[in-house]
């Protein structure tokens, strides 16, 4: 089959590899309907997160299982399932609480595990799937016919449940006052979920038009096209001096992290999605001390937000799917990062 | 009257000072029956935070109303109180929502004001109290012949509130595993709250034997006298390799914030009270990101505390008094000082 590899910064390929088969009894296979490109891909791309030369890459994709291992009890050929970006085992102490993401036998697709094993990527024609029973979430047969349901479905293997996990972190809840630090894909379902969670006011920081006019069809009623301090004193400026109950801070960079911990009300909390990429010297720990300011997130465990978020997007309550403007096979996945590299694509979308 | 005046480092003096009097008409005079030396007075102390030569000091002291404006209608002269280390208009938005510390009109005893005004700090004979009805909880007048039950009312003033402030911000509920980082009073008071909210282990931080034996009078069930890495180490194993649910991060250094986000569990809280003095950089994002450890805390609302914790101190299911262990009149208050910098003492009480 045809896998996207990782051989050096700036060096993607789309190359034949094995076919994926049954490793383990609790394996399953899975041919890939849709998979997309992450902000996150783009650190590996950029050579800011190391990857070995030739390791697979994507973590986002849904599709329909070709073959179970023997264990496999939940699923048969022929279901329609999305996978979240990280796979675990459902039985752990940590799954059983819904942090799968600390799962200790989950693992990150593309990763090259501990003991050497390399598991596959979600941007390829098909991918093993570890712990099926633990990671995978069925979706309706018919949703296979609708394209843009099925657009809409695949942001639930990351961004849409990264941007609810970021607004829980940061304690929306009907009628908070949110701003969201990020107009990328997470940023924006970050918008949507604090739409969801019944925020009564969205400050979304972005001067990309595009982006933020995908934030208001999200539910932003302001938004702030300054950065640094400038962008500070207007989100102060709108929110009577104080800052937002609620910040979302979906990038990851030190300017990032200042900004969210200036944005914030006092009492308020952060919740951070965005890849820790310098952002730790964002953090003035003083001003957080002195106005009670929270940090709350991380690396989201989407595998326990999908069964919640799942009947919203089949209803159409919540679409993600505008998050998606530019659709490739998969021969046009190196294109495509560069495309998000230089930002002329919000996020791609991969037809394999 | 005589109050306590820090001109510089390591210079602590008991000077005669001008009677305090009613300023504005929601002040209140209040004469100290009791008073106390706090951990945070010592990074004045050793010139680690700046101070005004001649600047009062002391912020945690109760006593009796002597005098009360004309706009005060909570309380009379006579009237047994407790005042939290910060004072508060009790009429804003943030006195509303029991975050009493980011009161706009609020401030901290021994204070300059932006307006120059210079407040009295609570190591004196008596103090003006500005906003009176906003800031001072009564207690039982018969409390005032009850020595040991004086001395546990005092730690209302701050220490039982910040140890209680960083457990919930640990997030301690019933049946949690916490761990505490810090020995001072505030630890000790963070352990007394853990057990208070039902925690079913307590795991203190210390090799104090002094300490330590109050820990577990205050309900620790395991000692740990490591530091550093082998504290980690020690905790882990303890918590079969996981960490606690619940830290409380009661010193504020780069090493004492290193401690806290190495044995917190995935998923867990740091609950942070220690007054920041390079703990920022003991702060690994994405080491918290990878296991979405959550940090929240900050300067204590004790205000907010007082009238939950109140009850429980006067009926004596929990008793804070045992961190005082030195006591000394207005005379004893420099060589107090020495003695907590030392660490020979761990925390005076002043009976003016």
């Amino acid at each position: 089959m045809r896998a996207t590899v990782i051989h050096a910064p700036h060096d993607i390929r789309v190359e034949e590899v094995p076919d994926p088969a049954i490793q383990q009894p609790t394996d399953a296979v899975l041919r890939v309907l849709r998979a997309c490109i992450c902000g996150s891909d783009l650190w590996a791309y950029r050579g800011e997160s190391a990857r070995q030369p030739g390791q697979r890459i994507g973590h986002e994709f849904l599709g329909v299982v070709e073959e179970t291992g023997s264990a496999v009890a939940g699923f048969k050929p022929g279901d329609l399932v999305v996978a979240p970006f990280v796979w675990s085992d459902g039985s752990c102490e940590y799954c059983a609480e819904s942090l799968q993401t600390s799962c200790p036998q989950g693992g990150f697709w593309g990763s090259i595990g501990s003991d050497g094993v390399k598991s596959d990527g979600g941007q390829g024609e098909a991918v093993r799937v570890p712990f099926a029973d633990g990671t995978l979430v069925k979706l309706p047969a018919d949703a296979a016919s609708d394209d843009r349901l099925l657009t809409a479905l695949l942001a639930l293997s990351d961004v849409m449940g990264t941007g609810h996990h970021a607004a829980v972190g940061a304690g929306v809840t009907a009628g908070s006052t949110v701003a969201v630090v990020g107009d990328g894909a997470v940023g924006l379902c970050g918008v949507l979920a604090a739409k969801r969670l019944g925020a009564e006011r969205i400050i979304a920081l972005g001067r990309h038009e595009v982006r933020t006019d995908i934030a208001r069809t999200f539910g932003a009623t302001d938004v702030v096209a300054e950065r640094g301090d400038a962008a500070v004193a207007a989100v102060r400026e709108l929110t009577g001096g104080q800052g937002a109950h609620a910040v979302i801070e979906a990038v990851g960079t030190e300017q990032s992290m200042r900004t969210a911990v200036g944005i914030t009300r006092d009492g308020g909390a952060i919740g951070f999605v965005g890849v820790p990429h310098g952002s730790g010297t964002g953090i003035d720990l003083s001003v957080m001390f002195d106005r009670n300011i929270a940090l709350r997130g991380g690396v989201a465990p989407v595998r326990a937000y999908i069964p919640e978020l799942l009947p919203d997007v089949l209803d159409g309550t919540i679409d993600p799917s505008p998050v998606f403007d530019v659709s490739v096979g998969l021969d046009g996945v190196p294109g495509g990062y560069k495309a998000m590299d230089e930002r002329t694509a919000l996020k791609v979308l991969i037809k394999p």
